[in-house]
């Protein structure tokens, strides 16, 4: 059993991704849609606006109508293209966010303590939270009776309120939670670089106990929460994380079979 | 056990409607997204269009572009909206669209027969169906472990095309399928009327054999789809459906004892 990650950033090809689907099985999908978010919610007048925690991550700030476009873009638009190019394939995927049945649930913060301009800043009015629970009772009724769960954030409050997760650490709960050997995370790059501007200089192997070292060295922007997810995914038991490339064809298999960077 | 159609006409309190779902259990709720959908896509520059079908009915003409759109707002926006209001009052909501699992499966329509200034036309490009099969197994699977289904169209062809298919005629589709005693069919007006500007020509009762008498005489635009599930819903074993208006409070429970249009 897998768990593969894919999206949300640009460049990616889902058509091959959904396509090599069907040299596999036992898997869950979890995707984002962080790109086509941005594209979508400037279109209807409410750009995205991003914020630098004071620990050094780079996050969405989402109030409530940025809210809603999420789950447009992501539990509509995303999930269900996705879903409907695997059952074009014979594939019985079937589309959740982590709101239905409580699928992803976690702690809403009370408020984002960011740096602005060089300062530290408090901000409110963010649904954003931190994964404490997966109900991988759900997932596996589905995986039981021959369904492929295709998941996605956002997640749900204890409070029952939407609040965006990160994707990558989601997959990671998620592959912890159901037992899976292994994660693949697929983006738009060949893995973790050394220099983020030559693709030649990916770095093949990371040991577990070196990964803190490759966050604060080599991780920029998105690819701090993919080392992140990696991280808590093999803490809790996971055996192997693989970092992929979702811009080739046969991507999944090309991460099984050892192109990217893997962890262990 | 009930199906309960909600939406997706204006001036809907779905605050309202979900607040009085906490009286009921056994239930399985249908919604619809036009009014929401026609505002986002023309927000986003792809503007509604519809057209008559040489049969009298009108429907919403769904090339791809309006797909995505459609999946984004009744399987993003509204479904999880009501499934996230629904879990804020402890209610293990789920929301899939019929693409999930095939949830809801029909034939995509070839072509479509218009009228178009008084002339009849032939449309390609539509993207919208029939509906033919219901997954009630899904629908099963999930109830018995304790979750609430929220279904929304698109429904998906044999080919897996997302498909377009009238909500309310989906709504009786599914009430035949799990053998629902009850079907309730709430919308911006309080029931079918005699004169639709007069809120007070209500017919109360309506026998299924006078139901295509009423279709011709007094249904005018989408409530003769919506008499059109009422009849495939009775003809399917269901007892009793209820058109009722989901503008006031407990609109579910005002519906369940007899306010409305009961046809039976």
């Amino acid at each position: 059993m897998f768990v593969v990650k894919v999206g949300g950033s640009e460049g990616i090809d889902y058509d091959a991704f959904i396509t090599d689907l069907s040299n596999h099985n036992n898997y869950i999908i979890v995707h984002g849609g962080s790109s086509e978010l941005n594209q979508v919610s400037t279109k209807l007048g409410h750009p995205p606006k991003f914020v630098e925690s004071v620990s050094g991550y780079t996050s969405r700030f989402t109030d409530r109508k940025t809210m809603d476009i999420f789950n447009m873009i992501y539990a509509g638009k995303m999930n269900k293209m996705i879903v409907e190019k695997m059952q074009q394939i014979n594939i019985n995927a079937i589309g959740l966010s982590g709101i239905d049945g409580r699928l992803i649930e976690g702690k809403k913060k009370k408020s984002l303590k960011v740096i602005e301009n060089g300062k530290k800043k408090i901000l409110r009015g963010d649904m954003s939270g931190m994964i404490e629970k997966i109900n991988h009772s759900l997932i596996e009724l589905l995986l039981q009776n021959g369904y492929i769960p295709v998941i996605t954030p956002p997640a749900i409050s204890y409070e029952g309120e939407a609040i965006n997760v990160d994707g990558d650490r989601c997959a990671g709960q998620i592959a912890v939670s159901v037992k899976a050997d292994q994660l693949i995370i697929l983006s738009n790059i060949p893995g973790l670089l050394k220099d983020p501007l030559d693709e030649s200089s990916l770095i093949k192997n990371i040991k577990i106990e070196d990964i803190d070292y490759n966050i604060q060295n080599y991780a920029k922007g998105r690819m701090k929460k993919k080392l992140l997810g990696a991280q808590e995914a093999i803490n809790g038991g996971v055996k192997k994380v693989i970092l992929g490339d979702a811009r080739i064809d046969n991507s999944i298999s090309a991460a099984l079979n050892g192109k990217g960077t893997i962890i262990e």
